[in-house]
């Protein structure tokens, strides 16, 4: 029987950062990877494949490449099942491969409601895969229009896309919530992402949910639950994914309260010598512990940082999803670190919070100035940074890193306000004008009138 | 006689922040402004008046603008002297004005070396003053020869901005290191700033210094201590500034080490009501608590912000001065915060270093994709990030103030792996790559071994 010391599963984002830290570790370990998918693409790239880049192939992750530099075995194959007490896993094609550590990195799948007429042609889930996405990218693009189910990061940047890739393509977003984007940024962001939205020529059907697919053999349209069909020869799935965790369940591993692989702080699951990473992992919140349904990429590498450098020696800890996010629509930064004030009060957190908006040159006469507005969630009780804002500015992808570094830290407003800034006329605000300093200068004012 | 509860000497960055901070705090204090210069310019904006904005008026400070708008009496006037006794300080013109708080933050002055010919025309140093600055614009708009003498911040910005001003024109720098911008970076970073000034034309004449400039009437060289002579129609002294003490030692105030107003943690003078911020106070770093010749704008806000909340509550307290610097040479960002490597072998530390460089979008096709390095610096004993450098891409320019938030608060190498960036393909690197935490990783990676 075959052996490795480290097998990780999963080729994306979780599975690639744990088998590489383990290699980094571990030097003397042998270790696999086992992917289910030969071409793996870059999971955020996904949409920028319809319009901006063009290709599907130029958003390939060189999974493999990145594996033989650091002297990985890659596997391409599908686990069956897993046996933990043995500490063997079987192929689908009856290979039976001994572990000494296991990690699971396998992702999640995207929700495929159950509505009726789903089974259509030209209604897509996104899935993570290049040859999926390259029959879809062939399919799609002569048709005329869109519905886009979800008003989420995916189904907002896939709008933007598909209407890059034909600008006179109807495009139409439904979400069942208020406002797109409405999980991740207060209702006023939200409102500047959607006028985004309007500004490109994209409908938004907002609080509006889908009752029925209707078309012959072809979608032809969405029928809303308001009793409107909107016309679509072509329905794209952006409503989230569920973990992907049927090997870890019959394996016997508990599953956690998000339905997720139950794990430790340590990414250990309730078998010693199985970790689980990414997507298919449980998650608790930063914050206050509780269980999150937080998935994403930038979560899944730190996880997998965790459990790739565990295997062997139980020492970094996770403290949990801070949920830091970014996305450009229509040439703005919308960006948002830890909670929002509506999270945070649904948290039960007594907040303060406050705005700043500053061009991000100094003067403004430089060249490329553009507005940058910041805001920041304070808990009222220990004055301590639990959430940010950004939106404007391009600079504002890394700024949210200021943020969440501050935010990870646990800065309070007073430290924030004494935040030594790197500034310069060609790359930032003044520093009589940095935003972080000055919300949180105003946020001070505010506990001092409480 | 006139009088105010507070007083606020100087109108530029510290000034301006100092007497904000206290408007926002104190609401029915009175506070006046003195300042000694009717139009103050943007002090980081200044090279950048030469070329990119081609134009004096648009680097203003708002000094009074933003003062009126926050209920804050401007005097421009020149004050003569500060008796801390009665509280009273006296201005050229005779007037007496009564004070309960004092700041001053009446900044730096040009260093003028006592060099043969420096009186000579067309050897400028640069001032503080708009009107100076205009002046100084059309002198040597027609000029055809330049020397900027010292390759620092405002040396190489000087130098290249000459060049957009008029690209015939021959520029030359002369610095006494081996390097430009050697106090900033390490030796191959510096390098790489100098090689983009070659690249503009500009000459290098490092690891020299000046032993006189020749001419008649006009300045028409400067002879170097190597023998040789360049000719030179201009001559700009980019060689620093010292902290502008004659008011605060006529009235008494002791002076610290570095040759500042001698301020303790809460910027409070050896006069309990007079405080000093920015260029004029004494400074120390945050490494060490040793005494700190760095001077930068945002040191002059953070210390404003200090001194105008203390004023009437002892509470705010300077960490120390880590300096963040960026700039922009050759469209390449250039930044630091906290300690070089040298730097800190300097200060006896044991360092461990690790660099990573990744292109800032994924995939790297994305538009304006561009690479970006990062260097952190590691105190060996503790594992603590004391200093890191950001090379390239336009992003580095907020990059390098999530390491200013690190080192702020003592952030490790294992906190940083752990890092939970904010990432997305039209903003940064990708998760995976995400510069920061893979130079935090190979930096374990040397503690592991040692």
């Amino acid at each position: 029987m075959k052996f490795s010391h480290i097998i990780v599963i999963g080729g994306s984002a979780a599975g690639v950062t744990a088998a590489m830290t383990a290699r980094k570790f571990y030097q003397d370990k042998s270790i696999i990877m086992i992917k289910n998918v030969v071409n793996v693409p870059i999971p955020c790239g996904i949409p920028y494949i319809f319009g901006t880049i063009d290709s599907v192939d130029k958003n390939a992750l060189p999974t493999n490449k990145m594996m033989t530099a650091n002297h990985i075995d890659v596997l391409e194959c599908e686990v069956a099942s897993i046996d933990p007490k043995r500490k063997v896993l079987t192929t689908t094609s009856g290979q039976d491969l001994g572990y000494e550590k296991l990690i699971l990195a396998n992702g999640s799948l995207p929700i495929i409601p159950p509505i009726k007429g789903i089974d259509l042609k030209h209604v897509y889930p996104i899935v993570k895969n290049l040859d999926h996405l390259r029959k879809m990218l062939e399919e799609i693009k002569p048709l005329k229009s869109f519905v886009i189910i979800g008003g989420g990061f995916i189904g907002v940047e896939m709008a933007e896309e598909i209407k890059k890739m034909n600008p006179e393509a109807h495009v139409t977003i439904v979400e069942m919530q208020d406002h797109c984007l409405q999980l991740v940024y207060d209702e006023d962001l939200s409102a500047l992402a959607e006028q985004a939205l309007l500004d490109q020529g994209i409908k938004l059907e907002t609080k509006e949910t889908v009752v029925e697919f209707v078309g012959h053999g072809d979608v032809e349209g969405v029928v809303l639950k308001s009793g409107r069909t909107i016309k679509a020869d072509c329905v794209i799935l952006g409503i989230g994914a569920t973990p992907n965790t049927k090997l870890a369940k019959e394996a016997g591993l508990k599953l956690g309260p998000a339905r997720g692989i139950e794990v430790d702080r340590y990414m250990q699951t309730s078998e010693e010598d199985i970790f689980a990473c990414g997507d298919v992992a449980d998650k608790i919140s930063f914050f206050d512990g509780k269980p999150s349904s937080l998935r994403l990429a930038s979560i899944a590498t730190t996880e997998g940082r965790i459990a790739g450098f565990n295997t062997y020696k139980l020492q970094r800890e996770f403290k949990g999803a801070i949920g830091v996010f970014s996305t450009y629509i229509g040439h703005k930064v919308f960006a948002a670190a830890g909670l929002t004030v509506r999270d945070a009060i649904a948290k039960g957190y007594q907040i303060v919070s406050a705005d700043s908006e500053a061009v991000n040159r100094h003067p403004g006469c430089m060249p490329n100035a553009e507005n940058l507005k910041v805001r920041l969630v304070f808990d009222k009780q220990t004055q301590i940074l639990i959430g940010g804002q950004v939106y404007g500015a391009v600079t504002g992808g890394e700024f949210i890193n200021v943020i969440a570094a501050l935010i990870a830290s646990k800065a309070k407003a007073e430290d924030i306000v004494l935040f030594q800034a790197g500034t310069h006329p060609a790359l930032t605000a003044s520093p009589v004008a940095y935003q972080l300093v000055t919300a949180a200068e105003s946020a001070l004012i505010q506990f001092n009138q409480l």
